[in-house]
């Protein structure tokens, strides 16, 4: 076991890799050639431009000005100064609730560390057991967890009332915080300013109608359903062929303006490129003529292609943006149930244009139901069977092993430097692999569970990680075994033998997670900010790619805070917290400084690096709430199974008290808060259509969301609407029965 | 073990007990002087009349003509004659899908019966494994069991595939019947005529406002937010205390009633009555003045608190029913969420007037929530503690016990009679006082929960007793031990070992619950069609207690099917039927029995006595729906855990698919058809909505909705609306700002 002089050697090497980070950063924030790296918000926003436009020639690279260099962490004050709502203003709602978790760390912890220093930590240090067993090492760690505590004391009253005290604080300020983010949000979205989603409601699974068009019929049914409320409708085109062609086209524009500058530059030699791949073989050709002739193809491709989309029915999938004529019929359609059948004309808020996911638009409720019944099978095995495939490549990856498989490589893999790679690397590599593509995986599964929005299936990804982190980090570390090995644990265990089980091994990984949180949460975060793969790509991409300047701007990659996996992270630290709350205090103060110096780390980087994709208003609030307290329960029935192996069994009635009320606490917030999160209510759109229609009585609103909803494809401009349509959208009759409406226009 | 021998003497002894059940109703049935216990519905319809006033006085009393003895089962065809549609007329829905629950239990298992003697019966009678061991008492019962097919045998994967072929039929036939009663729900309710509950909402939760009554802030506020749709509300009095008040009044005139008709048949004698308790003691006084006087004093009363209700501000609750003046509208409001506080305002569809219950509508949310948990903690010990202070009540229930605690009852208790009555009778009757209890305990539990109408109640109830049934009658009998005994056994074996444990003794049960069905499903069934008890109480009240007309009317009791006991009943033959129909056959026509005598019996029961005391629309299908599916779950775990007793441990990974795919199953109906029984089409409301306004345009819905959802107590027709509201009501203004309505109609 892990001594204190371990602990703190350990701590000081990360201390140190933490330090040398940030003066690292310090330095390469500060030279106007990282600007792009460091401050791509900024220039996203307008606000800050190219230095190299301004400065002299030296100074458009490095910084020669050395009183910045001695304010080398004044960003982290800066960080800190921009109060709430202008970081509100400046980086959205989503951004400013996602730092307030680190801030809801401190919350929850800081009491929580004092009154287990003042309390716990005393109590077990006096316990005195682990010096009366002769022959035992144990370190000064130990005797400061609930291990020194002799089995049956009457110590253990003073960590049940404790548990009880974590108990309450947490939910306490748990629903504080929910309290405020609510209203935060509806703060948030009564403040917004027009929005096309306000007005608009996602329309899936239109039934096929063999007289009419989709748009047609999605017009008809919301004209005679909501006669005085229906304003205007986009369909949705299948245009994945023709967003390919775009693509193709734009890259050989970038070419094309590459050579012409190229030949500006130097107007004796005319560029010549090779026809083949990537430019590297082939027939070697005037390069400017090539890339002319390429686009007008792609061109003619591409109207082409644009023609049959928008003239071909089946390229019209069945569903179809509708927008009202106020947030009121919006919010009204959004929540109701429109048809007998309750599998067609589903209705749903649309999200934001930038936020859509068009490519599941078009899934018939079928194949939806089993797609997530699959997925469901899917992440149980990924859970509790993936460690099994890279055990096995990993059992590979030994000598004897690829000899065996691959006899001919061995001449190869007798040699000494090859060996030791193949032995000591890659069964590493291998694991890291894995980790590095799992969240990719996860992402892929929320898509075939087909999600309509980014941000539904962010959110939903993050829900598959922490279930993969609790089983396989948490468990597979205090059980030490595969996830495999552990659902073997749990199926043929009894489910009061399980908390023991892993009770029983909490205080011994003390140390472990310990070292686990300086490595992951200290040096980590430390690595965050200087951006070290941003920073590298830029340059590479800066010297080597960048041809024009809308390529630099391409180049310059803000990255955002990725919901999807750094959300589940933070969550094992709320985990690991209140679990060891009670038994090892001794590791609370190392989650601290995890999460007060994520805080600052990631403030700043919300201020001035990661740009969202896009912008729910805290619609994932309710997921972190849920996690914090599913963490919660872990550690009261840990605590639980550790107690009864210790001889305390007559806590176990005061401690399963405190799940029960847990899991009421859970469905009392659900009650009281989710709907927030889940629905817009009526009065407050009511308030703000009535603001509006006052302060701008002439708007035209048809005309503001015309073009809202189309395909990113069709945003260039030169996208017409079927004309038909059209016509029958600036007369919405409301006739009871279709046929005498369709008569009274067609007849 | 029993025999087959043993079976048939008991199948004789029962289908006699049958047999002179359904002969003793034939001839009850056909005297005229029960009529009332026997037809109260066409009492109530009002198609059927007192024989009393037109035949002979004989023929008053018994039915003398012969002929109609001999046609003695002639109402089991005249039970089937009428058509569904004209039964749904008749009876509401409510009871037309009830009783197609024992229609769907012959579906599913008249198939699953045939197959399984086809393939099953065969396989498990040749499997000799019984025979080949010496020393075994077996029955021939057992030889038709999966017990008589050796371990390890291949002849098993008959019972694999029979496994797959049930529950696919069963899902199956299930999915086609929720298919049909959806659609005849949704037919029921749009061709229903119209009904104030199709127009209004249940607002609870109004918050207070210190300057406006509940009934301002609830029209202000439907005014503002929904200007063209909101009609009038209809505020809600505490008035429990009325209620008593009215009873007593009612119960006074009984009295008066009885004692003039009295004395207009003897005017020689006025009758005199006791002013003590029930007229047995007190001082003598003049019958009629006395409950002249009485009335007098109780009308006085009874106009003074009616004046308080109406007055006084607290008499009013924070819940509303807001009407709206379409079907539309209502639609709309019920569905939606109104204030950015989900606790508030917070709407539901309101239950018919009939249906609601009173007592229930200002529950505030936090109370609600924490009587939720409450009761569910309650329910948890209800389900598996419960049989332990029984079996306490027995233990004590022996002399020596009783001697302990009552000293002076010796020389009593000693006497032989007495003796053997607590000994022989007392523990049994402990039992059985408990089960009479329990439906009304979990009644209460419900009510404490809070829900706002009675049928959902009753929904609940049933949920709760279901989970009572299979864990203490099912498991219990299986098992052998007492719920408690059984929780110990849940938490302290694994959770792989837990279907093995059961799986195991379920074919060694099979007799038992043969005997079972045949005692609780054949004569118990045919003692529900005699009505023993209404036909007892009935003459009861009829010689001693009625007075007037009125009281006839009152002690003719039609009672209804009683959801919340009834249906989970019946869930225990769908799992018998379902965990048997592997394993033991032989059981399965004992069963088809059971559905098919039902179905007749509560089909005539429907038609001729039942009267329901709502029509909730089948609203109840999901929740029998779910339990089936749960049934069925729980047959396919067991069948996994007697298979891998029995070496055939291959077959686990093709039986786990078998609940993956049934709770898919279940997601994918809930999708499809659930939302049909909770929320209500906009489209099938435009329909209803247009409808009506073509037919009736000058259909005065406002007067027509005025007094719909007053408290029964009111609907004497003595009730003044409040002026002002009224008032208010007539002209709705559209404002955006309260303070200037409130401004120009009182400034």
């Amino acid at each position: 076991m892990a001594t204190i002089q371990d602990i703190g050697l350990s701590a000081a090497v990360n201390i140190l890799l933490a330090i040398a980070f940030l003066v690292a950063f310090a330095i390469l924030r500060l030279q106007p050639i990282n600007d792009r790296v460091y401050f791509p918000k900024w220039y996203l926003k307008g606000i800050r431009d190219s230095p190299t436009h301004s400065k002299a020639f030296m100074s458009k690279f490095i910084n020669v000005d050395c009183r910045t260099y001695i304010r080398f962490l004044n960003w982290m004050p800066a960080a800190l100064r921009m109060p709430e709502p202008e970081l509100i203003d400046h980086a959205g709602l989503d951004s400013a609730v996602y730092i307030r978790i680190y801030l809801l760390g401190l919350k929850i912890f800081v009491p929580i560390t004092a009154l287990a220093f003042v309390v716990l930590i005393p109590v077990n240090w006096t316990g005195k057991t682990l010096e009366s067993i002769k022959n035992l090492t144990f370190s000064n760690i130990d005797k400061l967890s609930i291990s020194n505590v002799p089995a049956g004391s009457k110590r253990f009253w003073a960590h049940l009332v404790m548990a009880y005290v974590f108990s309450f604080w947490t939910c306490h300020v748990l629903y504080k915080e929910y309290k405020i983010i609510a209203s935060m949000r509806l703060h948030f979205l009564a403040s917004e300013i027009r929005r096309p989603d306000q007005f608009t409601v996602l329309v899936r699974n239109v039934p096929p109608y063999p007289d009419e068009s989709v748009s047609e019929h999605v017009e008809h049914f919301f004209c005679v359903n909501y006669p005085d409320h229906y304003l205007t409708h986009q369909i949705v085109y299948n245009a994945n062929k023709l967003a390919k062609l775009v693509e193709k086209k734009k890259s050989l524009q970038n070419w094309l303006v590459y050579y012409q500058n190229k030949y500006e530059k130097k107007p004796t030699k005319k560029p010549t490129t090779k026809t083949g791949f990537w430019g590297l073989w082939g027939n070697t050709v005037d390069a400017m003529d090539y890339y002319t002739n390429e686009i007008e193809k792609c061109n003619k491709e591409e109207a082409a292609e644009r023609e049959r989309v928008i003239s071909d029915p089946n390229a019209i999938v069945s569903a179809a943006f509708v927008s009202f004529k106020s947030r009121w019929g919006a919010a009204f359609c959004a929540q109701t149930q429109q048809s007998s059948d309750p599998t067609i004309w589903l209705t749903e808020w649309a999200s934001e244009p930038r936020d859509v996911y068009w490519n599941n638009l078009a899934i018939p409720y079928v194949k939806l139901s089993f797609r997530r019944m699959l997925m469901a099978v899917g992440l149980f095995f990924l859970t509790f069977f993936s460690m099994m495939p890279i055990a096995f490549v990993q059992s590979l990856a030994n000598i004897e092993g690829i000899e065996k498989v691959f006899p001919f490589l061995k001449s190869l893999i007798e040699m000494k430097v090859v060996k030791s790679f193949i032995q000591g690397l890659l069964p590493g590599i291998a694991l890291k692999i894995f980790l590095i593509l799992l969240p990719t995986i996860l992402m892929t599964m929320s898509k075939i569970e087909g999600f309509t929005s980014l941000s539904s299936m962010e959110r939903r990804s993050a829900a598959k990680y922490h279930l993969f982190l609790l089983v396989n980090i948490f468990l597979g570390s205090i059980i030490t075994g595969t996830a495999f090995q552990q659902l073997h644990i749990f199926l043929n265990e009894s489910p009061a033998e399980i908390p023991k089980t892993i009770g029983v091994s909490i205080p011994m990984k003390a140390t472990f997670f310990i070292t686990y949180i300086m490595v992951d949460g200290w040096a980590g975060i430390a690595a965050e900010i200087v951006r070290l793969v941003p920073l590298v790509m830029f340059h590479l991409k800066n010297t080597f790619l960048v041809k024009t300047d809308q390529d630099r701007e391409q180049a310059m990659d803000p990255g955002s805070f990725d919901f999807a996996t750094s959300e589940p992270r933070k969550q094992l630290y709320f985990l690991l917290g209140l679990v060891y709350s009670v038994i090892t205090p001794i590791l609370l103060p190392f989650i601290l400084v995890f999460f007060a110096f994520s805080y600052m780390v990631f403030r700043h980087q919300i201020i001035n690096v990661y740009n969202q994709k896009y912008e729910s208003g805290a619609k994932f609030w309710p997921d972190v709430h849920r996690r914090i307290i599913i963490n919660l329960i872990i550690s009261q029935l840990l605590l639980m199974g550790l107690l009864s192996t210790k001889r305390a069994a007559h806590s176990t009635p005061f401690l399963i008290v405190l799940p029960v009320l847990t899991i009421w606490f859970h469905q009392f917030c659900k009650g009281r808060f989710e709907s927030a999160f889940v629905k817009f209510p009526l009065q407050d759109a009511m308030v703000k259509d009535t603001v509006e229609r006052a302060t701008e009585p002439n708007l035209n609103l048809k005309a503001y969301l015309q073009d809202a909803y189309i395909h990113p494809i069709f945003k260039g401009g030169d996208f017409d609407r079927p004309a038909a349509v059209d016509e029958e959208g600036n007369n919405p009759l409301v006739l009871t029965k279709r046929s005498s409406q369709r008569g009274s226009q067609r007849g």
